[in-house]
Formats: structure tokens, C-alpha cells, sequence
């Protein structure tokens, strides 16, 4: 059975047919049309429209920046988009006449990884995607962990520093304005800001338009080379280690997948977080240590899993009808009334 | 079928004998022997003799303080016993030739609340002890989460507070140094020393023997009205509500039971806890909050709640064994291949 997946970015929509494998068979890219909820929905109808002319679909998944219910329907609140308690799953299926799942981006790009990345045949995995904030998700027993109302695996709001940094959650400290691009980008201009001698490098790269630098920016001129910008990344890898250490507190996983835009970076960022985690996390010596790997399905991860977790959805729901099929008949023929 | 369920702890050893009811028939205290593991294993095994003269005994569950690992059967560490590696479940099985389960004793009182006290009916639930440090455990679906080695639920030992206090588990600023009994101590102690206007009332009650003063002298201070302990027991409530909304970020749990001894001041400890939580909890508005509620099964919840995992292990490996047997049976039925 073939699905689509579509991703929904801040400022584009991916979106592609998907194979039980996980291969995108055509993929559409394109830009998000505005805040407008009505918008975004008529352009996801539309690139479902046009895929179905080619290929017989089965399922849609939609994976958004932003809170979604844990019925996979309802998006309670994005950040980037202007959607407050929106069923977009009713919508999107009583236009498209298919089965369709809404899910947070972090939660289909874990279970891109679990299913076909860096996460196969792990029994607790938890994803950390460092992008301008951090994205979370856990896979464990085969399932995406969605908390009671599916706001679970928001670990970059989890505050690591009292009365730090300002969140656009409207918190202070959280992990996600430590260990993410902003961090990253907020750090370099501080850097720059400065002039200071470490600092040179990444003057002559970017001139004096400190605004314009991103995260990406960073990450290049530390793969080029540049030495300030080397330790910005170790800085990140730093604060990824910790809470990651504060995870492991938690959940004791087996495996932690690093993905998001700033894992370009690499073993630059790993490293340190690597050795940071063994630093700080409690019970070292005396436990089983998680591993720390870079994610596999790089930007598919969102589409990949959104369109394999509607599909899988389909599945369960006629697995456990067979499932309570066979109970009722292993209960007739050990006699007991059904 | 009855069960026994051994509470240890760093100063006793409670043992009862357990109904399916998670009522207690019959308790024995004793003082935990000493640090030898020996000792500790050679009372476990008297006090199951002694129960059986005179009940019918299916299963022991044993609670400690220390990391177990998944499979409950081997403590890896205890921080008031000398336990390292010690594979506690197959010295006593092999013993009483009765199934043993050992587990973390946050994770048997956490499971004694699901399945008799504040937690019943919930599908995802953590449990918050406030002892010495923190304990935790979370119940989902029906099971206790134990990660992938057994070490989950260690939330007393996330950092809240970057080069903060030292934690006996070797790192700074762990949770469980500011939400807990030591910091209740410690901080009345401080308070003491200063002996400033607020702290004559406590300075009356204890005297000039700031040494001896123990969380509980605290307590019972601020239960009887003095304005000072209740403020340092509200100073932990808002360090409680502060990881309450961590968790809640990663875990979206639909309740929050809170244990331990400094939950013996009720609401003096919780109010503020609810306040601190809500005014920090990510996504505050657009979400369904959990619900902090105070244990109502006491000091009796680890010895009750290891009782029960032990028989539940029992049932539950049976059940296994009926459910493949009807799905085979189900699958015969589909004419496919078993």
C-alpha cells in the first residue's frame, strides 16, 4: 500500500508518495502558503490530488511543527502557523475520502528512524532534533510514546537553567534556547559582535551583516574549518550532552537519534556531547549506557514517517481486530462464554 | 493467591503478607540487619518462613532503594546498601523455591497507587517521593515503565540547577537537592544558624542542637502553625512544581501522585507545588494539565505495591502464554500456517 506524506515546515510544505519500505517514490516541494489554516489545507488536498492521478493511495500522514492531540487529529497550538484547535484531520479526510493521522514533526521523523534509519529494532529510542528549537519524540515497544493528550516529548521546554534565556514558549531556560540553531546563531553574533580576535575568521566569511547569519551559516565555517566556530558547535554539543543525561535520568533509553538541521555538523556536535553525557549522567559506572548517533533520514524523516505512521495506523486497527478475533476463539475452545 | 511484599530501606525492613485486594494481613518490622548483603538476604528469607507457618504464599515481591535492572532480578547499585551487581531475585528463588521479583522500591509504591490508591484507572501516571532525595516511577498502560535497562524514573537526579548543590549520585544541582527532605534540612538548618527573627520559633522547638534537626521536625513545625518551616515547606513545593512541569514537558502524564515523608504536609507542600507548576508548565493555555495529588497509600505503598508486581509477574506470564495459544488458535481458524 502506498501513502503520502506531508511535511509541514514553517516556511515549506514537502510532500511525497511513500512505499511500505519507506522510499519516496515523486516528491512535491513547495512553499507554505501563509498562516492561513484554510490555505495550508487546500494546498495539502491539492498535492494529494495530483499524486492520486498517478498512484492509488491509501493513507495520508501530515506531520506539523506544533501540538497535536493524542487522537492524531486535532492540532491544539502551532507556533509558526496560525492553528488553535484545529481538527485538521476531519477536514483533510472528509475532502480527500481517505484515512488520514496528524502528528508532530518530531514524532514522524522519530518514527522515519525507528522504522528505516538510525532506530531499527530498538526497543526505547528517543529522537532530539536540534532546529531552531528542539523537537522531541520516544519510540518504544513499536509505538510513539504520545503522552495523555499527546503533548509528550516536548524536551527542549524542559528548563535547564533558572531564570535563563527567553523561550518563544514563554518560558525562561529552556533546553531548546541551549542546545538548537538559535542558540547556535545567537552565540555567533554575540561572537561577532565583539570583533575579537577568534572572531576573524567568521567576519571575513559573513561581512558585517551580523543579522542576516544563520545557524547553517555556523555550521559550514565550522566544516570549513573555522576554529571559533568549531567551539560554538562544541558549546551546542555541551548542552545536548547534559540533557541528555537528564533524559536518560528519565527514561533510560537504549538509543538517543540526533537529527535536525544543526546535526549537520556532525561528529563536531557529538563529540562533545557524547563526553558531556558521560559527565553528567547519573549512576555512570553502574549502569548501561545509551548510545548517541546521528540521525539517517536527514529532512525526509518528517515526510518518510508521517506517511508510514498513517499507514501503520490502518494496520493496527485491523490487527486488533483480528487480535480480538482469535482471543474470542482461543476463549470458545477453552469453553468459557464469550 | 497471597503474596509477601519486602519494603527495604536503609534503616528497616518492612515485610507483610498481601491479599489481592492490596490489603496487608499480617507486618513484621525489623531494623535493616546491616550493610552486608548476606544479612539483608538471610532476613528477607525469615521473615517469608515465618509468614509461611501460617499462610499460603504464591510470590514475594521485594522493594529496595537502588537501581534493578529490567529484568528484575539484579540490583546493580544501592545507595545505603552494599549492593553491586548482587542477583538478588535467583538467591532468594533459589532459596524459598517461590517466583521472586526484586524491583526499585519508587517503582513498587508507584504501582501500590495505580492499583489501589490515588492512581487508579489512569493510563499514564508518575509517581514524585519526596524522601530523602526523589524517587520516581511512571505506570503506563497498565505497566511500570522501567526503560531499557531497568535505571528509568530517575527524575530525582535531573539537573535543575547547573553547578548547584551536590547530589550523592556524584553530580550538582540534581532535583532531588532542592525538592526533597534533605533540602528541608538543610535549609532549616541555615535558617537556624543565621538565628534571625523568623527562625526563634524552630530555634524554641529544637533548641541549640541544629545537628539533630530532621526533615520531619520540620514539618511538624510548620503543621503546627510556624510561619518559618511552612515557608521553606512552600520553597519546596514551588522546586517541586518546577520538575512537576519538566516532567509534564516530556511526559504529558495525566496525573502526578506525590509520596515520600515531606508529603506528610499535605497541602502546605502541594498548593504551592500546583501554583509552581502551572506557572511553568510549556504550552500553558493550550493543553489538558495533569493533576497533582497527594499518595494515600503511605509508607505502606512499597511494601504493598512489591507484593502485587510479584503476583501481577505471575499472572501476567500465564496470560502471555493463553493469549499466543489463542492467536495460533485464531490463525488455524484463518487457515494459515502456524
Amino acid at each position: 500500500m502506498l501513502s503520502i506524506g506531508v511535511d509541514i515546515g514553517g516556511t515549506k510544505v514537502a510532500a511525497g508518495v511513500v512505499d511500505e519500505n519507506g522510499k519516496i517514490l515523486e516528491k512535491l516541494l513547495r512553499p507554505t502558503p501563509s498562516r492561513d489554516p484554510v490555505a495550508v489545507e487546500d494546498a495539502v488536498v491539492e498535492v494529494c490530488h495530483q499524486f492520486s492521478t498517478s498512484y492509488k493511495i491509501g493513507a495520508l500522514g501530515v506531520g506539523v511543527a506544533g501540538w497535536v492531540d493524542a487522537e492524531c487529529s486535532t492540532i491544539r497550538f502551532s507556533p509558526h502557523l496560525a492553528w488553535r484547535d484545529e481538527p485538521f484531520k476531519e477536514r483533510l479526510s472528509n475532502r480527500l475520502q481517505i484515512p488520514v493521522l496528524v502528528d508532530n514533526d518530531a514524532n514522524a521523523a522519530a518514527w522515519a528512524e525507528y522504522r528505516f534509519g538510525a532506530g531499527k529494532d530498538t526497543n526505547i529510542m528517543l529522537m532530539v532534533n536540534l532546529g531552531t528549537g528542539i523537537g522531541g519524540a520516544l519510540v518504544r515497544d513499536g509505538k510513539v510514546f504520545r503522552g495523555a493528550y499527546g503533548m509528550a516529548g516536548e524536551f527542549g521546554h524542559m528548563t535547564v537553567v533558572p531564570d535563563g534565556y527567553w523561550c518563544p514558549c514563554g518560558n525562561r531556560g529552556c533546553w531548546g534556547q541551549y542546545a538548537s540553531g538559535n542558540a547556535l546563531t545567537r552565540d555567533a553574533k554575540a561572537l561577532l559582535e565583539k570583533r575579537g580576535p577568534v572572531a576573524q575568521g567568521l567576519i571575513r566569511q559573513v561581512g558585517s551583516d551580523f543579522n542576516s547569519l544563520t545557524g547553517r551559516d555556523v555550521t559550514q565555517a565550522a566544516l570549513d574549518g573555522d576554529r571559533a566556530c568549531e567551539e560554538l558547535i562544541a558549546d551546542i554539543g555541551n548542552w545536548l550532552g547534559k540533557g541528555l543525561a537528564n533524559l536518560a535520568a528519565a527514561f533510560d533509553p537504549e538509543l538517543f537519534i540526533i537529527g535536525g538541521g544543526v546535526s549537520e555538523a556532525g561528529e563536531m556536535l557529538v563529540a562533545p556531547a557524547r563526553q558531556s553525557f558521560g559527565r553528567n549522567l547519573t549512576g555512570r559506572g553502574h549502569r548501561t549506557e545509551a548510545i548517541i548517533v546521528l540521525a539517517q533520514m536527514r529532512n525526509e524523516a518528517g515526510l518518510v514517517g508521517a506517511a508510514d505512521l498513517a499507514r501503520e495506523t490502518i494496520k493496527t486497527s485491523r490487527g486488533k481486530g483480528l487480535k480480538k478475533l482469535a482471543v474470542k476463539l482461543g476463549r470458545r475452545r477453552r469453553g468459557d462464554r464469550v
